[in-house]
């Protein structure tokens, strides 16, 4: 058997879990959730014993309209503090930074003038140099750091390693193995995570696991590269997120041992909240349309599009599929 | 790294892949399924590549009321006879028998007068002696025979340990790892498959593998089993099965690089059949209701009737199932 990092039984310290409900998910709904759900959301989160919750984009507004936008899409200091004020709770925050996307000069206040607690980088392989630019800029500025190198399920290898010995000789944190696709198998993770654990173990960082569950393994490689060490655990209520979804937290809390978890507060904040979502038409979840692009390890814009005009007919578009891989 | 046996991108020769769609799933719909619906799945798994399609139970008529099930609870050989005429196809024709509810000295024919090929006996730990006659019986008579050893997560370990060696002792074929509770978790899996995998490889028999869906872990640990040595590979269309059902076939299929599978057929088949059957009310799939009696190592009956109350109050029925167990 191959090793293991602790056991079905026991608490693993480093474990933080991270809610990225309104992130993820705000990429079903254009972000935008109302306040009273926001709310409810994060003292759910607190109730649970979530180590983050996080808000959503600092995204740029030269970029993005904010008209066409719910507000997480741009996490202003002041739509955070009206949820959670100076947030005295045990909690962290978050949100997410897109290389690019974001006017992090201007919109990443300093460290002692926000709420925030921790900003998470999210790059390609290609754009990491300046992912390392907005990591040392947020460092600076007094954040905990992390960083997702998203879609690696399309990159080869070596430039896989060129790029995680690059970031991790920067001064991040935290380093995402990222299944943006939901084309990993268990076996795969367990491998992948090996990588990003040795060289974790080089220069003294921590890993961190973000899945999709376009082949319901989302749940499952999470808890496969926590056995094989990764320490930050991504997770949305009901697997709120982007096309096929995440790893449901409802399943990552019931898995945990830790005490401190507490999974009847998030069941209950999905009686209360998901279903009444789902109700009003929010579409999220495994379909095979997802299957699909995830076996084909294309991104999911082309299921989400299937699904959005109610198409059933699967054979076909696998056929549109296989054409635009050509 | 645990040894696994093949790799991802190669085919298994050992892999036989067992459609339980009306035998699992016609405990969701009490076996009433339309003749159409069940000729049109014969016609898919045909085209899929499927091995083994499981037709139901061979249920006592002294027992059941066949008033008040559909027709496949019983299997009579000229009903099956009606939907695959003499089965001149590659695929193998298989049914359900339940130790204490089958009649199986009148209702199993030799197999010279049946269409059917395998003989699936189903077992609790403390009818293994009765599940040998059964399965001596069913040899004797020339067929194939499998064993599921169910509800084992509740079972100690040396009992099963002494299970197993009785069972590997019989003249049976196939001895299947079951998840009857979806309480077991792929680490578990793997442990497991290799137990089983002892016996099999001391006794000359070949393991299968049969995952419940409660924690949305039944197709990666039907993965899981096959990478460490299991053969037989139960799946269902869309995971129709008790409950949260049981690994889909379509994620099965998709994962399988054998030439011979073709997982569009089945694809197929859900857009004509199982998105038919859900609009008409039949319900199974992963709830947070089976998450909980997952968690709890329990028999989905509670859950089963808390969806069938469209209830949706997790936190109260948590504390029910908590009363339950004491």
């Amino acid at each position: 058997m191959g090793e293991r990092y602790g056991s079905l039984v026991s608490v693993r310290p480093d474990v933080r879990v991270v809610d990225c409900t309104l992130r993820d998910g705000g990429l079903v709904n254009n972000f935008r959730f109302s306040d009273e759900f926001v709310r409810d959301l994060y003292l759910t989160n607190i109730k649970a014993g979530v180590d983050y919750m996080e808000f959503g984009y600092k995204a740029s507004k030269e970029i993005f309209n904010p008209e066409n936008f719910g507000k997480w899409k741009f996490c202003d200091e002041q739509d955070i503090r009206n949820i959670v004020g100076d947030n005295k709770t045990d909690m962290k925050i978050a949100v997410m930074a897109d290389v690019g996307r974001t006017d992090f000069h201007k919109d990443i206040l300093p460290k002692e003038e926000s709420v925030i607690d921790m900003i998470r980088v999210a790059t390609y392989i290609n754009t990491i140099p300046a992912a390392i630019e907005m990591i040392e800029d947020a460092k600076e500025k007094g954040y905990e750091v992390t960083v997702n190198i998203m879609a690696i399920s399309k990159v080869h290898e070596a430039d896989l390693d060129a790029g995680l010995e690059l970031l991790a000789q920067s001064n991040v944190d935290v380093i995402y193995l990222v299944d943006s696709f939901g084309a990993f198998y268990p076996e795969q993770i367990e491998r992948l995570t090996k990588k990003y654990m040795d060289v974790a173990q080089k220069y003294n960082k921590i890993i961190g696991i973000h899945a999709h569950n376009n082949q319901q393994l989302a749940f499952a490689n999470t808890i496969e590269a926590l056995s094989r060490g990764a320490s930050y655990l991504d997770a949305t209520v009901s697997g709120m997120g982007r096309g096929a979804g995440n790893c449901y937290m409802e399943l990552l809390l019931s898995f945990l041992k830790n005490p401190k978890y507490n999974k009847i507060a998030v069941m209950s904040f999905v009686e209360k909240q998901i279903d009444k979502l789902r109700a009003e038409g929010v579409i999220w979840g495994y379909d095979i349309a997802y299957l699909l692009t995830g076996i084909l390890n294309s991104h999911p814009s082309a299921a989400i599009q299937f699904i959005k005009e109610h198409r059933n007919d699967y054979a076909m578009f696998y056929q549109e599929l296989l054409d635009d891989a050509l």
